[in-house]
């Protein structure tokens, strides 16, 4: 099933998107906590989704505010040089290890949304990556037994704020401003997808021309071995998030540069998962 | 007031120490939950802190498990590099910004749990820091206000895998070893303590010798610099825990280096603020 988070007219509601339309169930507020949802595990998404299916009404897309699917998640871990061609475009050897630094919830915010530019900064750069969201912790977790921990996938915009990125040697900062993480529009569950979302063609588009192409096949640790790996060091959640890393085509490694600016729109699609829109808006 | 949050005989509680005593009030699932005191904000650490004066019962330090004050903060922001001699010790310059990584809760461990030395690594180090937790949150907070945004301080023991932490350009998964943030074992409101936790002995010792020892003045960005800054960046919120970076004497700088091993102890200690001990265990 593929699930969003949304208002309209100030109620939050449940979307669920069928193919052929989109069903929302409105002001059920335990029912729209895709958080804990997934927290609770089990059938609790497929019931829920069922409800919204048997109970909704239909609602046109652009009629619906999109919300960050998850805003709790116990962890946002997002993966750096994971794309060999990306690793080089800035200069970086392919890593060893996943290559790992936290995002906020702080920083979330949904389809349609704008993401913002700060005044302290020219240098806003998209990164169009796939998203896999845990159903189930654990440690030590076998390579085997890794897709049975995967619940959903969606699409991400790791929006990155260069110059605060570079300043000192850990990544955080620039990659946590307000309103620079785009999450959406779905959440589409495990089943819908190829085994570790691989083999996906991922696609990123500033104002229309193509900046970013690959496909999700091309990542130096998979889904896979991303959890196996990283849950050798920690133990993973339910509800954690994998933000799996972006392929070549940055703006900071054109030549010239090339950073959103007001008025620009990004768009990250990847196939089958989603296509994730957001405005770009100086602050 | 010195809050702890503890456990005997099965129950939870919330614990006072008076300077004289420690005063524990049992099974108040509500009065044990810091996180939740602290995100109410107001007068709420105060009234159950006077709860537990008046109804707590006495108990003897060595009685109680501690556990982490906080464990679910919106945000565990740690600073690196932000004791001049540290930085120079590791190769690094002093940053012209506060060199931040991101902890999650799940590394989190209480005064006198043990320290797990993961199978993996033999490079399992300390590293004596100062917490401060935030009481209120908000966005381009002014060095003026910033202390009013301050709550409370506590001891941290940034407990860091070195070997991980350098595999890859970032030093997140390093970081984050399950039982490596050692924490407590008293959350100190600000009242107790000098402006911004300021000019306080820190001290670390590895079975007895001391092996880090430095004054929180020495800090290259001190709390109100800290929160004045990243809050340009994103938004700072109530229970976010800002972990102020280490001085110098890690154990990977020294000649030869200074791992911890199982069987060790590792004492922070920070003067008026607590002393936290953990032993070491291998896993």
């Amino acid at each position: 099933m593929r699930f969003a988070k949304v208002s309209k007219d100030g109620q939050t509601g449940l979307a669920v998107d069928t193919g052929e339309d989109i069903k929302v169930l409105f002001g059920d507020s335990a029912l729209c906590d895709l958080d804990a949802l997934v927290a609770e595990g089990g059938n609790a998404l497929t019931e829920a989704g069922t409800k919204v299916l048997s109970a909704g009404t239909s609602v046109a897309m652009d009629d619906l505010t999109f919300l960050p699917p998850l805003v709790k998640a116990p962890k946002i871990i997002c993966l750096g040089l994971n794309y060999k061609d990306h690793a080089a475009e800035g200069g970086f050897q392919v890593p060893e290890f996943p290559t790992v630094f936290g995002r906020f919830n702080s920083s979330l915010i949904g389809h349609g949304a704008p993401i913002i530019k700060p005044e302290c900064s020219d240098q806003l750069d998209y990164e169009g990556e796939l998203i896999a969201v845990l159903g189930k912790g654990g440690k030590d977790i076998s390579k085997e037994d890794a897709l049975s921990h995967v619940v959903a996938y969606s699409v991400f915009n790791d929006g990155s704020i260069r110059d605060y990125q570079l300043k000192t040697p850990q990544w955080t900062v620039g990659k946590n401003f307000d309103d620079t993480g785009a999450f959406g529009p779905w959440l589409v569950t495990a089943d819908e997808l190829p085994a570790g979302g691989a083999g996906l063609k991922i696609e990123t588009r500033l104002n229309g021309q193509v900046v970013q192409s690959a496909n999700t096949s091309d990542m130096v640790f998979d889904v896979v071995d991303t959890i196996a790996l990283l849950s050798t060091c920690f133990t993973l959640e339910v509800g954690d998030i994998l933000v799996m890393g972006t392929p070549s085509g940055i703006g900071l490694a054109r030549n010239p540069p090339l950073f959103m600016k007001d008025g620009d729109v990004c768009e990250v699609e990847i196939e089958k998962v989603g296509l994730l829109v957001n405005p770009i808006k100086a602050a």
